[in-house]
Formats: structure tokens, sequence, C-alpha cells
């Protein structure tokens, strides 16, 4: 990072692209979408994959139901509509981070194929990366681990519509990345998710 | 930017902190909100100041109409319910930003006190720097200059509601920085707010 005193500010033709912004940033803007059932690994993963980044020097940022079900989606519910308008804004807000060039990393459970489907579209047709990644995980082995207790919530009739139980879970068919949780480590997983950005030039070689 | 292999990852205590991404970043993240009349120079001077900050090697980014009410606000209207929301979530977003250790530009009209006010305590409540940048322009030199014939179609009656003309502006009363546009110049204006920016630890000294 350089500095420059003030008088010496020259003014160029035309606004700072996300062209611009990548070069100083030495990475390009891209959504890695997590989708999964609960209890899948999908922050797990998030995490580890965020701080790997931050080791090499790089940017990221986590976008999970923390800051935004607590934030801007907290005049939201869980009727269908209420979902499908989450995930857009959702969608929306990493489609802003891919442009100011920061890596963006969205962990939810994300059940429908059309709304998944519906970010892509988004990104692609702005150019963007998106990237799914498919946090696969058997309903048994995510049931054993509950991490919040909200399987066995869902089995007591506690919490309705809840997804795997009594709401459908619609695998990705076309993720660019599967990921078999109960079949991998978590540094595998991180290690295979670092070689694809490289590989898609979204981290330099 | 430092480069690591990836057999080199260890695993820290838990997560990344907008304090490392500070760290990372080099400056701290903060919202920079201007609010003004249309045409008073809020995207001019983000504008000028996103590139003196890209020229120091900073990372901005600018939330403006373009991509927010073609985007994430493209179901909100003009009522009045519809303008408190646009404002809500344009600030949770800049929130999200300045979480990233970004600084976020935000160039709207936001002409109501209590929605402004709303986003200052959201950002303060988080302990994250906001800065109200008032653009001040008279409405006669605002209407002079008319950029996008807004003016003329507002007094014409073909749009109603219009800042200024049949709604009102409620200026700041305690905007951390006030720009006279009509008395500055635009380098004058950028090298204030990179002053402020320094002073006040959102850039290193």
């Amino acid at each position: 990072m350089t500095e420059q005193k003030a008088t010496n500010v020259h003014w160029h033709e035309g606004e700072i692209s996300r062209e611009d912004r990548d070069r100083l940033m030495n990475q390009r803007g891209a959504t890695l979408w997590f989708t999964g059932l609960s209890g899948s690994g999908k922050s797990t993963i998030a995490v580890a994959l965020e701080e790997a980044l931050f080791e090499r020097g790089h940017l990221s940022y986590r976008l999970d139901g923390d800051n935004i079900r607590l934030g801007i989606n907290k005049n939201l519910g869980f009727s269908a509509d209420d979902r499908t308008e989450n995930i857009r804004r959702i969608g929306e807000i990493a489609k802003l981070f891919v442009d100011s060039s920061v890596i963006a990393l969205t962990s939810f459970i994300s059940p429908y194929r059309e709304d998944r489907d519906k970010v892509r579209a988004l990104h692609e047709e702005a150019g963007m990366p998106f990237i799914e990644v498919f946090v696969d995980c058997s309903l048994d082995e995510a049931e054993k681990r509950d991490p919040k207790g909200l399987y066995k919530k869902a089995r007591a009739g506690e919490i309705k519509n809840f997804t795997g139980i009594d709401d459908p879970y619609e695998a990705p068919e076309k993720a660019e990345i599967h990921l078999h949780t109960d079949q991998m480590s978590l540094q595998e997983e991180v290690d295979l998710l670092l070689a694809y950005l490289t590989q898609h030039n979204i981290l330099p070689a």
C-alpha cells in the first residue's frame, strides 16, 4: 500500500472500477455460496476458509444468520415468501461485496434450488464469480451432530417446516464444489477450496 | 500481502475479527454518509474521495442509487414507509461493509433526520464509525445545476414529493462534516475529508 501527499492527487477520467479494486486487493471478488442441511458444517468450513485466506493476506467476509437475520433481514419471518426474499437480499448483498473486491462467504441452508439459481443468475449477468459449494452430509449424520439442538426440537414438533424433517432440501445439481463432510477433514476441504480459487484466478497463483 | 503454502495453515482459536481485518487492510472500516439535496454534489464528492483513497492504497466502496435501487431495493417504491425501509437497508449494508473493514461511501438524499439518526445509532451501538457528511448547497444553486433535469420535472408537477420542492429536506444538526459545496473546490473538500479520516484513525497517519 502506497502513501501519497494529498496535494499530489490527480483526477482520473471516470470512476474506480471493479478491476481497479481487484488489482489493489490482489484478488478477485467472488461469492462462495455454502448450502446444506443444518449441522452439515457450512459455518465451520466458512470460518476455516476465512482464516486460511486471512493468513495469505486476503480479505473475505462471512454473511450468516448472525449478521443478516439480526440486521437487514430482521423484518423477515419464515413464510415461503419471506424465505425467498431472505435469500434474494443475501444474494444482492454478496454481489455488492464481490463488486467491492471482497470474497463473500455465505452460510445459509438455502434449501430451494430456484432461490439459489436466481442468486447465481444475478452474479452471472454481472460477470461476477458465483461458486456454489454443496456441503453434503447425510440427514442421519447432521441429526446426530445437532449442534444447536434444532433437530430434536423439530422432531418434537416444537419447530415447524424444518429443512430435512418436514421441509425439503433440494440438493444442488451443478454445484462447482461438492464437499462430503463426513468423509473429508476440515484441512482437506480448505485445501480443496483454496486450490479452486487459485485455479479460477480468484486468488493469485 | 504474504503468501503461504496451504500445508502451513494453522488454526487460530476463534474467528477472524474486525480488528484482524482492519490490521490486514491498514485502515478502519467506517461509513461516510453523504446527505444533501439532489444536485448538491454528493456523488461527485464520493467519487473523488474514492479515487483519492484508491491512490493511497485504501479500499472504499460506494453505495448509491445505481447499485441499491436497481438491486437489493428494487422491490421498494417511494412511499413514506418504503423510503424509510430504503434507508434502513442501506444503513445495514453499510454496517456490513464497515465490519468487513471497507470504507463505505453512501450517496443518498436521505432527507429525514430520523432515518439518518437510526442508521447512526445502528453503527454506534456496534462501535462502528459513522461520519455524517452534510453536502450543503442552496436550493437555488442545486436547482440551477439540475444535472438530471429532475427539478424541472418536479416544478412541472411531473415528479411528486420531490425533496426541496414539495417534500422537506431536514438538514443535519450534528453532522461530523459540513461541506458548503458552493464555496469550496472539490480538491478542498477531498483534502478536508482525508484529514478527518486520518485524525480519527480511519486512515493511518
